[in-house]
């Protein structure tokens, strides 16, 4: 259940929202924390967290600051990790690897469940522990195992293709690496990570200062 | 030189830009493209592009569309990749070797020139090319090859430790894989990717619908 006023956060807070959830696991356990014991440790201020902590209605008390406990309880919910995400990968690469090995998804509630690739070398084997099945068995096993979500680390040429796939086999969000525009039923949630864009950005903040 | 209106173009469409570029890379030797043709290309509306071309000048002629040379060769200026950038990558591993191994870095102007880590046993080899070297040879090797840009993907405990080691030997600007906020000076540019907060964005989008 979402409450209503929770509907209206923003996209754009969503990765300052995931800080302080890092910030507050590494806490410990004080009872309390005051948006500027938060602010310092997210590398933020004080008054862009009262904003987004007002997002989900009133937690602080002024002057007292926040229950941890509970502010990384509503975080959790808002994030939509307070449960865990079955997910699968396709392309088995040298990217799709090593995102199989992250540990950082696990810790967040995200289980890599199988893999999928088209190169019969690859499958029946077992990456970082990941089964890798021909792309065929997707829809089975996606119903089997409720997998809800996947990443696509495909070539590029490619990557339409198995976007149609995962959708048909009820996957409603994707994490995209191959550097192409999707094109998905609009309940389908996908996030595109462009490296070489990533590059330009940075080229692009930089060109200034040499 | 970066001409003064240039400077005001906002960080949030540079991605826009980016795609603009790839598009009008695979649009072929057409002369002119409409505004209408570059936004059906790139996913976006004729206003949003006209909006944000506005920023480097006038291009187009109203009713005529933009002459497609001049409009990439702008691009190229404005995100900075009319130029080679020479990279440094530090940190081995599964994912680091993967972003080695990434065709799309070359294509776009950046080009590893080195690795870094601090295992002996991979030092002295070639990952997809590229020599992996000692962490204490940085500052001679960023020196004498010009490197300005690193790709950092050590360890979260070590990520700090690698920034100033890059910071001290001249490095401009770091897409940082680990996730930790990494202390650096003013004039140095980070950018963060964090694979889990990109996943907990897309459950933040998705818990709605399940």
């Amino acid at each position: 259940m979402i409450e209503r006023s929770e509907r209206k956060i923003p996209e754009s807070a969503v990765p300052r929202l995931s800080r302080y959830y890092r910030v507050l696991l590494e806490f410990g356990e004080k009872e309390v924390i005051s948006s500027e014991e938060l602010a310092a440790l997210a590398g933020s201020n004080a008054a862009q967290i009262r904003r987004d902590l007002t997002y989900f209605g009133q937690f602080g008390r002024p002057g007292l600051g926040y229950n941890t406990a509970n502010l990384r309880q509503a975080l959790l919910r808002i994030l939509g990790i307070d449960r865990v995400w079955n997910v699968a990968l396709v392309g088995v690469g040298h990217l799709g690897g090593a995102l199989l090995g992250y540990r950082g998804f696990e810790r967040h509630g995200f289980r890599f469940i199988a893999a999928f690739d088209r190169d019969p070398r690859k499958i029946g084997r077992r990456v970082e522990g990941v089964p890798v099945m021909p792309l065929g068995r997707l829809p089975a096993v996606a119903a089997r195992e409720k997998i809800e979500m996947a990443v696509l680390t495909v070539p590029a040429l490619f990557a339409q293709e198995a976007a149609e796939l995962l959708v048909k086999a009820g996957v409603k969000a994707i994490l995209n690496f191959a550097p192409v525009r999707l094109k998905v039923p609009e309940r389908t949630t996908v996030r595109n990570i462009d490296m070489a864009v990533e590059l330009e950005r940075l080229s692009f903040l930089t060109r200034g200062k040499t």
